[in-house]
């Protein structure tokens, strides 16, 4: 079987975890890189939180160390959302994993170039890492076979009424890589907000055998709760829980269970209420052609199995 | 009966002129005054437009003409869609009635102010004519009861790909009026697109045996050509036609056909993308007090035979 | 001889008590109005404070009270400035004058179209009234000669950078002001950072013999600590006091003193940055016909002389 | 001798060729990296131009291609000023030169690692490649002792009424570098247009003796009637050539004969008419330090000196 060389981008926060958890029970797929970057929490702590949450599920990835803040905006975190650390109320373990000496920006650079056939980034913060990569390197493109970015909404932001977080906080880092001319995956609130599992499912994963999925169903639990402290009307909405990040994988490995569309996508820079919204031309209004597949619906069944069979994968690996 | 005391302003524009058959049809409503402002067309042509077509159903009503051109952008009409003249491919009649010595502005002050009780102003232009009242003038607030707008779009706009077009035209005049403290009601293009007839039941209107139908019909048929030729995508589109004017006082008339939700909304003035769009704040991010009834449902039979009854109303009282 | 017929419209503030004394002094001027705005310090202040102190002049004009707040921003008021009441550490007279029964927008509106010939408006506020006349009343525009400013700057701000204060408390009535294809003169920062005078001849004037121009003198000494900390660079500015708004009235009755040109003028609406600030095309990078007269030289001793004859003229009238 | 070592980043351009003249004159500098962006004409072009002149004047030096266009804004470029090829009407030399197979920023961020000593960057062009380098490659920073860059302006500028074409083309890059923490040094207009060269002075160079003199005062002669046909109010404006990019060069090798200070300066990104200038705090209004030293006055004599002398020096090194 040919593997799927990839780069996995990140700011660990919690659903980020989850997304790195279904990622490496994933055999399809060939993991070279783990980079980090400002976002749900600061640098220093997404760091941190990558290089515990590996060495606890026992990878060996090189993990560089990416931006400390976005392009132009002053860093706005979530530690309201992810907790003050970033992972919730859960320790995972001691690192003995150390980040490599290459930045991010440029272990992705060199990682590329050297790859045979073209890869995939998948990408789960505000993309400033993937930006600065794509602005200052523009001879990396032809290696890269597509990103797949959870962030952006089409309708309806998290942060404010229209811009999702990943794109509120570094919305040019955005703009670069919609404009770079790469196939890209968007998994923005419109399917991630589907994507949910319920309080009652996560409870059967926590009875499902490993020490690694009480933790994860534990971790799990602060979220739903600090989830539902956020303005938002959905019926049950305080008893599901939405980890978006997962979706970036999921797409990957099974994209049989996403529905969407390809349209042309630009990021409001500078609005005084929508800046960091990204604005979906679902009617053809700018004539301009598709640069994004924006998914909108998601089969949330298959979706839970694949995410419960990551967690029990990882789960009995480590037991 | 108690009849409601009303002013109508008003840029026709073909479906202006739809909400003024609607309005003058109905006997609860005492129309007081009838202003016009530039839009659909130039302030020429819409009040040109305004007194061919109510010498046309032989209304003898105040018609005050208003400003001619939005606060601080330059005038985008829309001739496009309603014809060059502004009322299609049809000739109305020529105007007796003249416009009055008063302004707009000063007509709808003094109206406002001798008026023994509060009047609901209806207002499917650009808000231009209303912002000025009110901006200038805030001493006529208390004898304002309602301002029933058609305009705005929470999802999905129809000149850009957020903004709907009365917005987009004056972002700064929407944004006055929305800031007034009055009640308000926009029948956006959330409702407004729902609101549709198809073209057979457009030419069982008529056939309903008056001319004054039978012109409506002709005129209809030109909108519904050229609203077809604007990208949108919706099953039958270029079959159906959207009267979006008359939703503002059929809301007056029959408010129980109409479904919606009171939320705090902004106009976005700067967006490099988004000018224009009204941003209406569903899940409560911003924490700010609803300010606007935003429409989002309509009852589209209900609404079809208010409709139909009033062009069958004028066109009997013509015959 | 004909006397000039003048509106007055401030936001007393310490330099439009003075901008008052010298155009209630003068009697080439005909005022037939002072309203007041927001600005300076509140709305309600900025009413009392003119009627306390046309009071103390013993002046019966008729004084209406105009808008509350900027058209789109909020007001910001400059209490570190004037004091917090508005007129630093001096109490002119509990005033016996009451505001008119018209409002502001109003009384300009009737007074104007009531005159023979054309008026000239003085405006030494953020011009929030004159635009809510000239947007929704564009009828008077025949009625006004000339519009007198104190306000913007073509070099550097004093709130922002480069923001002049009237200019940035309602940059969008500036800029509609700008745009109403009348002769405006606008007397800033440039200008009027040249009209200063010095605490020895304050000390001066202060000696010449009537209570009211020792009263003016204490008030000048509290106006120069206060401006005196904000950031500026210029030799002994700490010893100067700058009575901007004077230089409005003064160039209408000594247009000999000052010089300047004819250029295009507009207002940045929306910079981050910027926000606010006139910005005077000197070299014709527009392309577009000049609108505004910038004046940016004054002969000091002939504006100083011109100002201590005003103070010393109503302080003998009312010995 | 301990010499300085430099990057040169331009876009040739009339004056940048001007700039690497003096530069490549200047015995004290060690010129170590020559790299092209896109600016006063498209990458292809200021590429060109650099192989062409660096061939001419016989220096062997690495030439890294940069980036092909703004981080955000589509390219403008000059060639109303300097000639639709870029360098007027002045053919050099058919390149034997070649450019790297590194690009501009892979080889700055390599030279800069590579260096025993913090270099000096010379920026004269819109700083896109100065800004991917910083914001990709933050670890370079410790290896940059200063940036000397030409472009911005304090005070009017000669894209729009305040922006100066260099940070107008990229705004973005521009605020970018100036937030680096780094040294820079700021030759805006308020210096260059100071350090301008007469006609008769001019037409002496040309009689000087060398081929290279008589073609640069013919490129020189086309250039001074471009740049008068652009509006600028001075006298005998006509009969100057300004080299503004020599400004940036002659800092670094004749401090002496430039007088500045140092302030804070942001970019204008968003502004509707200020988008691109350079915001000079001259009084502190920001209350934040300083970033840039921006240069405002030349000794005419001694800058002019100083540049015929390298004209010489390159003229008879070829003869």
């Amino acid at each position: 079987m040919n593997k799927i060389p990839v780069i996995l981008d990140c700011d660990p926060g919690i659903d980020d975890t989850m997304m790195l958890t279904l990622a490496f029970a994933r055999p399809e797929l060939d993991i070279r890189l783990v980079t980090t970057e400002a976002g749900n929490v600061s640098q220093d702590k997404t760091t941190y939180n990558a290089l515990s949450f590996l060495t606890y599920i026992k990878q060996d990835v090189e993990v560089a160390r990416g931006l400390d803040a976005p392009m132009f905006r002053t860093l706005e975190v979530a530690e309201e959302i992810h907790g003050e650390g970033g992972l919730g109320n859960v320790k995972w373990a001691e690192p003995t994993l150390q980040t490599s000496d290459r930045s991010a920006v440029n272990a992705m650079r060199e990682t590329l170039l050297a790859s045979d056939e073209p890869m995939i980034i998948v990408a789960t913060g505000p993309l400033t890492n993937v930006a600065a990569l794509l602005f200052a390197h523009p001879e990396v493109k032809p290696k890269i076979k597509m990103i797949s970015w959870m962030g952006g909404a089409a309708v309806g932001g998290n942060v404010s009424t229209t811009a999702e977080f990943n794109a509120y906080v570094d919305p040019h880092a955005v703009e670069l890589v919609f404009r770079a001319g790469l196939p890209i995956v968007m998994s923005g609130l419109d399917v991630t907000h589907k994507a949910y599992i319920t309080l009652d499912e996560m409870e059967r994963l926590s009875k499902s055998g490993t020490p690694f999925a009480e933790k994860v169903a534990e971790m799990m639990k602060f979220y739903t709760f600090t989830q539902s402290q956020t303005p938002f009307h959905a019926p049950n909405f305080e008893k599901q829980i939405r980890v978006h990040d997962v979706c970036a994988v999921a797409y990957l490995v099974a994209p049989e269970l996403f529905q969407g569309g390809d349209y042309f996508v630009e990021v409001e820079l500078e609005g005084r209420l929508t800046a960091g919204s990204t604005i979906v031309d679902y009617v053809g209004k700018t004539g301009k052609a598709p640069n994004v597949k924006v998914l909108h619906t998601v089969n949330r069944e298959g979706f839970i199995e694949l995410f419960f069979n990551a967690v029990n994968t990882i789960g009995k690996q480590l037991a």
